[in-house]
């Protein structure tokens, strides 16, 4: 079994490789350069039946998801959303009115307005947004940490798969880590003030906890040919430490940055980022709490 | 049964408008303006199994398709292409490597390298392209067409439609007209030159022909609110009428310009386009040879 990351690894290496200075495949959304400065672009695909279980969630919330992986991934570049393109296969059967209505909540309340896309039969439901962006000076890529940098997370792991667990039980009752976590299930937040805090914070580098923060963490490390030493790993109130680690999905970011007291100030406002731990150089050092961390990410099987 | 077009407009009208010079859904493209000029924004999907048999044609060919539909898009713009992001949702057993090999041929071909994208698991395989592209001076939209302008083809129409057809029957043997419809079905060509000359000749609209000659002029005759009486309809030598009126597919484009003379000097170099007829102010005007034309294009079902 290759897995997801083995085959993009492939793919990548059989396709041109970008010029100086941009970014093609392999980051959060790629950068290419226009004449007026960077231009983000980004795209992902949610299934019915493999990325959301519709006797779970809403084919709103799909809607909604589609564009909020897309919208996590210019938020972990340090971006702003620019336009986005949505195609649509499924049966006609399906409820593109709902799965619209759930995509346009998301592209209002994110100002990434819907420019085109197509819309196609096909006997599964599959919908794939790609997304332009813009930053302002340099994008912040995953390579980029540097020995000594602190880590950080915007905020505690493990919320998305805890809800998905709740609702496959039956719901988990009213309190509020159980709403919090059903809500970054089915409605996931891109942290995009987060991400611009930290580009202005000075971050040297960043990811978006998709995949799971284990598996996210190493890609990170592994980008910048680092190692890291943790000292704390924060868990969604409602979710288990395994899925904190491994589970992904509710779009924190991670990031690193030299300086604590610009991190402070740049996020002056927005819920307080979390200290994890520090980059060091020896990238076989992969520690939290002084034991190895594996990177138990949540791979999709090829 | 609403269709597809009934269901895009339905879409359209529940998504926020585009601003002023801007074109959002609607056309080949979205236009989009940058600080530099404008950015056009298409994507386009391929399913298996109705977008492409795969008993008929190979999995390269449905990677080269999924391309070139989006490079059409461009073409029809007359627009220049920028960079591609690759989307591909499919079973574990899908032939990756194949599929991409498809799309690196196109993308090597017309200058549009993929930075970036998504893999994911599904039980049907969906190939979604979105691409970038920049245009010189003003891109050609599907509104713009006057009365007196004349209306022309870049070549034949029906030429996929009936390569289809042969691939079907087993082949149709080995005459040029056969060789020329199977390509035209497994490996259509983006006509980019044709799309440039056309915006070079003055075009005051244009339109590739997807969905269909008979849907895809009267697509561009709505759009710009006129009429048209055609005195020729240029058949490809393997099509049936039929299939020239209703295949689509084969990426012709068709434009309205002004002036002859501008139009024959742009296309020097190029095959010399096909005169078709000329547009007129009454809307309810829709000929050929004066008999009225039917949309009968290939909508395909929601």
């Amino acid at each position: 079994m290759t897995g997801e990351f083995g085959a993009i690894a492939g793919i990548a290496a059989r396709l041109p490789s970008a010029p100086p200075g941009e970014t093609w495949i392999g980051d959060d959304a790629a950068v290419v350069r226009l004449a007026a400065g960077w231009l983000l672009l980004a795209a992902d695909t949610v299934v019915a039946g493999v990325h959301a279980d519709l006797s779970l969630t809403s084919v709103e919330d799909l809607g909604w998801k589609a564009m909020a992986a897309n919208l996590s991934d210019l938020a972990a570049m340090g971006g702003e959303p620019g336009h986005a393109l949505v195609t649509v296969a499924g049966p006609p059967s399906s409820d593109l009115d709902r799965l619209y209505a759930g995509i346009g909540d998301a592209a209002r309340r994110y100002s990434c307005p819907v420019v085109g896309g197509d819309l196609v039969n096909a006997p599964t439901l599959v919908v794939t947004v790609a997304v332009t962006g813009t930053v302002q000076g340099q994008p912040v890529l995953r390579r980029g940490a540097r020995p000594g940098d602190r880590l950080w997370a915007t905020g505690p792991m493990g919320a998305a798969a805890a809800g998905l667990r709740l609702l496959r039980g039956g719901g988990g009752g009213g309190s509020a880590a159980a709403v919090a976590a059903r809500q970054a299930h089915s409605r996931p937040l891109p942290l995009l003030a987060e991400g611009r805090a930290a580009r202005l914070a000075g971050a040297t580098s960043m990811i978006d906890v998709s995949d799971g923060f284990g598996a996210d963490i190493a890609h990170l490390a592994d980008e910048s040919g680092v190692g890291f030493e943790l000292i704390s790993l924060p868990v969604a109130p409602a979710a288990t430490l395994e899925e904190a680690l491994g589970g992904g999905e509710d779009y924190q970011l991670v990031f690193s940055a030299p300086d604590d007291a610009t991190v402070s100030n740049a996020f002056r406002g927005l819920p307080a980022p979390i200290a994890l731990g520090r980059v060091v150089a020896d990238r076989s050092v992969r520690t939290l709490h002084g034991t190895k961390l594996d990177a138990r990410g949540w791979q999709h099987e090829w």
